[in-house]
């Protein structure tokens, strides 16, 4: 085992002013790459805390990776309080200086003497440039454990993360350990952890999951006698896993579900029109929050009053009298208004109760009909979604693309 | 100075699986309640670490919040570990153990030896109802320091800790604070910033920011000689705020801008219909997002593509042809024309380039017209926007969101 720790500092994190997702995000890296990450400590801008968790944290991790205390004003004290650990002096770093400089000149602006501040590092430490900000980071040995200082601002702290600090990571033997995502839609996590039973056992490894919106990411970590070992131990459960989990397995890595979705219809020279009453445009926004979505999707109806289904989707009025705005019908209606408003090739429409109010016995909150037309016609489904009123349309909308997608994939 | 310290148990945590929301909300509300929080800390399923972090805790903080390590299943290990800290014996609670009884029968299920484990607490612990979920919290002194353990899961831990453990902390002396948020939007934070100097040396209070979307809340906090003092300083702060920001700021506590727009255009008798283009449904979607809409929204289109535009908005394709989809003309031709086909008071639409391609010299990524029609005329609005695709379309929502809003607040 070898260990890693994770300390942040900054007072707006203890006062609860932001989330340190920084720490997590550098207990994955760390993590996925062989280290057993074992604290993350998070303290004010208080030179005595800093120091004294620094020299806690240097006899129980062979790595400390820190955010935070970099910048340029007087409660920046994380450089000050290495110096001191260390028994060195602070000295000025003439590149990093200079570097500061011209970027400072590009914006009009002289080097002022706090940002001077930032140049300076303990003697002998390793300066990690900072390609996206002002304050470069260091590295320096801390008794035995290896500890580097980045800036905690999170688009310059991964950047010279991944830049700098894992060339001086790569040296320190540790586990063997590869990481394969797999990305899921359409079942809850409670049923994709049963249908993944055994696998941990046979296979060897170690099955995280994040639910994130209602998108499941599915991480197998495999640890293996070399990196190769690993990754082969990963991918061969990776298999097992897509294997038990059928198209829900929609890919890998970090791509949405949208996105797969705009893919799959340019693949296919097909285009699509949204037609949505309880959805309210949340269809329509994540379509077109993936960017060349205007190849595949022509646009939609928000059709959240009944007038607006009769004018601008041709939905019968006697429909919505006689069944209801949330009914199979209306929602039939709906889609196929949908594709011959704007001739897409698919019309996906959603009505239903998304709540808190206007619930009934008959149709409760977390009703949602859905209808998906098409030139071979028009297939409904109808389905109960449990949750906030966020969560039912979220759902609804997940669940209809996958009808989508179903369609799709059966029409190559 | 009333420290105190949170802790947070999970190998979930410590392999960077989930962000620790909790121990932000605990920071948050613990300072905000006049305590001083002087360290976060973060710790695997280890007992051995477990116990020495929170003896380490109870020599600095008088007060610790714990989260996690009270599930069924054997990585759960909190509650023995502070038993074996404090040397006593492990009690199963009668009345714990029959509300878990209850709960469980009414799903059907009977109590298993790993739910049952759930209702042992550490002899003459303080006992915290769980009303969100089956595991129950404790409350301990662990050498001078109280020490509340709750479950890691945030519905269940915010609910207990307002329930259970503040009443437990009210006795404690402590810092007099008072903290007022106010919402605003429209100004970048740095401007906001700007605007505000001095007003934290005037008034002896501190202002934080924290942006979400593109609504920045401001957070004036204050202490005083007493509670009622620490109110009327942080009130009299936020006074001077409010005159600053003028209709900026748009609310107070945690309300959201379109739900503001949603009761002023009810408060009018007005409703609403939008016509977007790149910001594709986020407009639509984020007024639905508010319960009860549907008393001010008809609806909308999503005119994607120029076809759209033309088939259900009835903007003229010369008009496209001659100034192209991203123009004034069409911008007001779209507002307009979603005023007729809905009847709404108001008619809000957006035409723009979201990017990351599609810009021009003339036409940059982040332009995006504006137009809101209405029975008095149309007013038209051009900006250019900075950011990621997605912030492009956020940024245009919300300004054109402010249009509106600015447009209600004048015909009273």
């Amino acid at each position: 085992m070898t260990t890693a720790a994770v300390l942040a500092t900054g007072t707006e994190l203890t006062r609860g002013e932001l989330v340190n997702t920084n720490a997590t995000w550098l207990a994955e890296s760390l993590t996925s790459r062989g280290f057993d990450v074992v604290e993350l400590a998070t303290v004010g801008d208080d030179a005595a805390e800093i120091r004294a968790t620094l020299e806690r944290l240097s006899r129980k991790a062979r790595v400390i990776v820190c955010t935070g205390g970099l910048g340029p004003t007087t409660d920046d004290l994380t450089t000050a309080v290495v110096a001191e650990l260390l028994g060195v002096a602070l000295v000025r770093d003439a590149a990093s200086y200079e570097t500061l400089r011209a970027r400072l000149a590009r914006f009009g602006r002289a080097v002022s003497d706090s940002n001077a501040k930032q140049t300076d590092f303990p003697e002998n430490a390793t300066i990690l440039p900072n390609e996206r900000g002002t304050a470069p980071g260091f590295a320096v040995e801390l008794g035995s454990a290896l500890a580097c200082f980045m800036p905690g601002v999170p688009s310059e702290m991964t950047h010279m993360f991944e830049a700098y600090v894992l060339p001086l990571l790569e040296p320190i033997e540790r586990a063997a350990r590869h990481q394969v995502r797999l990305r899921c839609v359409g079942l809850p996590e409670s049923e994709v952890n049963d249908r993944l039973a055994g696998i941990e056992a046979t296979h060897g490894v170690v099955i995280g999951y994040r639910a994130s919106m209602s998108e499941l990411e599915v991480k197998v970590l495999a640890g293996g006698t070399s990196f190769d070992d690993a990754r082969a131990r990963a991918e061969a459960a990776a298999v097992e896993v897509r294997a038990r989990l059928g198209t829900n397995v929609y890919g890998e890595g970090t791509t949405s579900f949208p996105a797969v979705l705009v893919e799959l219809l340019a693949a296919r020279g097909a285009t699509l029109a949204l037609a949505e009453s309880c959805t309210g445009g949340l269809g329509a926004e994540l379509v077109t929050r993936v960017p060349g979505s205007s190849r595949v999707f022509v646009g939609g109806v928000v059709a959240y009053s009944n007038d607006v289904k009769v004018a601008l989707l041709g939905v019968d009025r006697a429909l919505i009298d006689a069944h209801g705005a949330v009914s199979e019908e209306v929602a039939r209606a709906m889609a196929e208004g949908s594709r011959r408003a704007t001739g897409a090739t698919y019309g996906l429409a959603f009505t239903g109760i998304a709540g808190p109010g206007g619930g009934s016995d008959e149709k409760p909150v977390g009703l949602v009909h859905m209808a998906l037309a098409s030139a071979g016609g028009t297939a409904v489904d109808r389905r109960v979604f449990p949750g906030t009123r966020d969560e039912i349309r979220r759902r609804a909308v997940y669940w209809g693309f996958g009808l989508l997608r179903r369609s799709l994939l059966t029409t190559a």
